[in-house]
């Protein structure tokens, strides 16, 4: 066995990974070796000791030979122009100043930079932001909506998953004044895995294998969000009601969505313009059919279609929450900021 | 290994089960064992020869002697007082005229009876009825609602599963003036085994596994049966948007409804009305936490919550689809119609 | 909705369950709920407070209304006759000399008194056995191989799930000396409740769902036991590799056992040695087919089956973990105990 | 939405797949997408009409334009120069000859050409071999023993997905003169894909999810295959008791095999030979630990470990059916034959 190498050049965008052993990490990790682009130059975590990354990760075993490494912010600087950062919330806010400051570039996998309002991240984390300040200068990394930002952004909040699956069908048609931007449900179906990788009762397997449950309903974190990038796309003010599900499978969000037709809209015009309005995205397929996660498994795809049934648009949308909804967005907006192809390794 | 017996008593009711080879079947059978006062005397199916049932159902080993026949209805009559019918709409139809003819009574698992209009009917199963006129006396199966009628009906027709978790968290709600009777939205996640036991290319395990999808959007045939008994329950017409998903387990279904109050309706007022309705009845659950499928499964029992969010109230149920959605539920009716104590067995 | 009650008669047998927090014991309760002759009077954890048996197994909701205690000895010996103790290894042996001082009967789902050896249970177990003197008069609560001895019982050791699997295959071709002592290899498959309801990695649902491995090869401390009640039935010295798989599933163990036949045996030989064998036993079916785990799941049922291939005979045994394997078995062995039906409740 | 597009080169590989609507066909699509070498040309069912490709696989949707046809061996060839067939056995043997005369290179999927014995075909498949004569040319497409031979081959036989598993962890230790070469013990464990995509009741969801079972018990027809392997590996004949199991997963292989050491043989010893074996292997990884399916799922690679226990050798390896399995390897010969880098794609 032989760990696979490969050479690095001097054109190659060094990148770290902060908060390198959760599942979002692990994807990010897959999908950055097979960049031709990006080397990978630090992992890190609060382990004791320096463990190689795949004495965490087994699937990478014998495919990278990094080890985790407790960094402060200057010593990942000294190695990384780019950094991923996938700590914790409230984590997060306290690290990227300093990142910024020595000239990293950052992508954020928490929630910390996605809401413009201070306010608004108090109420609903339950926490002063620590950095308040650059609320109004993060990019919000959704590249449909906010591509041309992105490339020049010194700080990327990646979006939520369950948010990109909703504002990926929801957008199009608050845009076009197809929707009625009130009373828009959406009830949104989430693998396991989005729970992420920490020792939780209810993701024990015979807690959630074979059964469905509800859970943070009406008080889920990602609802603002979700508001936040729909009013944009609306030109104003849009409340949704969100309600998260826990799937029995490892991956994949589905998003339900019901809103009301701003006056007679036929299926064919809201399908007409979701194709359009994504004639030129690489990851998004508007379908005829009713899509299921697996279509969207392991891609940095979201597949979408809608029906009009009595006095509703109903949007389905999905995609795979470790990979459009976390690792595979990330990299797409790495893709954009340092001017490789957007779909390369993805 | 001994196949367990018992005397077959005088006082015994024998029940025939048609169509005995599916999911549904089986856990009635599973049920009906434990039963002091059912004694299976016949199951059908239209296999060659006559196998052992438990050739079929593996899981029946040792634990029931009978064999699968082919009956003609009068065979069946001659047997059994009670006929449990597990054959397909359409057909159904055309047997139980002949078997209510020779005095047996019929819980009827198929939709054949379930719709009091023949035109309705028609409009969503796409064929004409075969015995329309007996769809006025037909009683509907749900004894949370119709328990006086159950007691003294020839024919049951024992609910839909998606309709009885639709339907117990929504009737009382209505019934107390608490919700608006129009807008209402129901999403339902189910368990494959609610498919059958068909060979279906979606319901293959690679396929389903490790996915969920909405499916039959807008036009499941579970929609007009919820439409029907809500609306007896409001007192006028209840029109529903139902969307059913499939979810990678077995059995269980979970409904999220999403519905409107009707003024000033806060959420304990909610629960209180949905507790005072079911407080005397033996498998519907009140609870204040979130419920999943697993908490029902292998029981009749329904568990329901609700929720005040923004505009809505949601109400989230949850029960064991081939249970309480199907061969237990069928079980409480038949309790009921031949004066057992309505929990036996169950 | 109401709790279930049901008039306690003098003549029932209160039973206390301790340790009722886990899988075992919640399908324990379960089974309890529909026995007619035990009366559960105390159920022990040592949760803050006294906290409804129902808060912790959501399933139970409306079904029981007996509260977790944190109950000395004494004060369960006061409520009950018959204890069924769900503690971990180590701790019960702590506890079973003060519960059978006070005139208890115990039944132990632990390890503590299933080895006659005090030396082994140092050896598997890595800690002294704090009631050595009393393994020589428990009893190993298999009812197919020590009945008569379960009877008179004071104290039970209930059997490992993995264990009652592979002793029910292999233990009657030993006895009848159809195959070999030595050489045997069982390989064996569980679901991942058999790990118990505890926070560990490995049994989170994203870490163990799709996917299978070994653990514990060569260590797992079913070995001595499972050889222990083999050279029993053998009369002489058993070894045996045990390799145990964690299947992602929530219930059901398969072994797959490989041995040599002693001299010409045919396949029909061994299937007419086990079928004489378990000819009036309640709950072992051997069947010809080759049985999968979801045919005993939810039932005390154990499917065994037998084939020749080259040189070995390879025995199929399944059953599930949580009935046949841990609560089934105890529930059978109380009825022996306490004069009941030995399939009472099962 | 656009279909990605690829310039054509013309020193690019021009490939087809026959009978592409099934599991590894599947994987083989994606793998071909990501090849900077090849390009498909042409895609075969006998579906009706010609459908495009991602009509019968979802996940394609948008990511390539190809249709499914009913081509005829001549036709197949004049569009390509390397064909993947993944068609049933029995059938692939019919067509070969042609593609072969028509100077095209053939990688089979199919059991066809494993096996270097019409006699021994015939024994295990039930009929006679429709092109005996090409069996000794055919070459065993497993590049870890016979990289130099696949280089120049014309028709590459991509092994079975189980045996690839058990020759991985064997072969080694048989050359070696490790372990004995009879009375060989391989306990496989198996996900559903590996079934296929046909319609079958036993790998219908509700049937096997939740359950594990042996199948095929002695009579599995990759027996063969693994023993000529590895008689070729240990210089003499070996033979193996090969025992497949159904796991309710999606993908990945667990092989638990069982041999005895060959006098003193320590687990250091084995490991060690392993590590040798493979020291310059780009996938195959000798671990120390306890490898599971979902540590190699996604990928080509196979991980191996192995203990000492008692009087046995026990080898674990894994890999993903579909891949390491399947597709994977077929690139991998790929890769080989038309001098791309071996890991390329992979």
């Amino acid at each position: 066995m032989f760990v696979q190498t490969r050479l690095v050049s001097k054109t190659m965008t060094h990148v770290a990974i902060l908060g390198a052993t959760g599942y979002s990490a692990l994807e990010l990790v897959k999908i950055l070796l097979r960049h031709p682009g990006a080397e990978i130059t630090a992992a890190t975590s609060r382990q004791e000791g320096s463990p190689p990354l795949a004495s965490v990760h087994p699937s990478l075993t014998g495919r990278i030979a990094i080890n985790l490494e407790d960094l402060a912010p200057a010593a990942v600087a000294a190695r990384a122009e780019c950094v991923f950062s996938c700590l914790p919330h409230g984590v997060t806010a306290k690290l990227v100043p300093q990142l910024l400051g020595a000239n990293c570039r950052v992508i954020d996998f928490s929630a910390d930079y996605r809401l413009r309002d201070a306010e608004v991240y108090r109420q609903w984390y339950g926490e002063e932001h620590a950095d308040p300040q650059r609320l109004s200068s993060a990019v919000y990394g959704l590249p449909e909506l906010f591509r041309a930002q992105i490339v020049s952004a010194a700080l990327v909040a990646n979006p939520g998953c369950y948010p990109t699956s909703a504002i990926l069908a929801l957008a199009p048609l608050l845009k076009a004044g197809l929707i009625e931007p009130d009373g828009i449900i959406i009830d949104s179906k989430s693998g396991v895995s989005g729970a992420g990788r920490t020792l939780k009762m209810t993701t024990l397997f015979p807690e959630c294998n074979e059964s469905i449950s509800a859970y943070n309903v009406g008080r889920h974190r990602h609802t603002p969000e979700i508001e936040q990038v729909l009013s944009i796309a609306a030109g104003h003010d849009v409340q949704v009601i969100f309600t998260p599900h826990l799937v029995p499978m490892d991956r994949g969000i589905l998003s339900t969505a019901y809103s009301r037709p701003r006056g007679e809209v036929s299926e064919q015009e809201v399908l007409d313009a979701l194709r359009r309005f994504y004639a030129d995205e690489p990851f998004v397929r508007v379908v005829d059919h009713l899509p299921g996660t697996k279509d969207t498994s392991g891609t940095n795809d979201c597949h979408i279609t809608a029906r009009r049934v009595r006095d509703r648009v109903i949007t389905i949308s999905c995609l795979d929450n470790l990979i459009k909804g976390a690792a595979g967005a990330a990299v797409q907006n790495f893709n954009l900021m340092y001017g490789y192809d957007e779909s390369t390794a993805l």
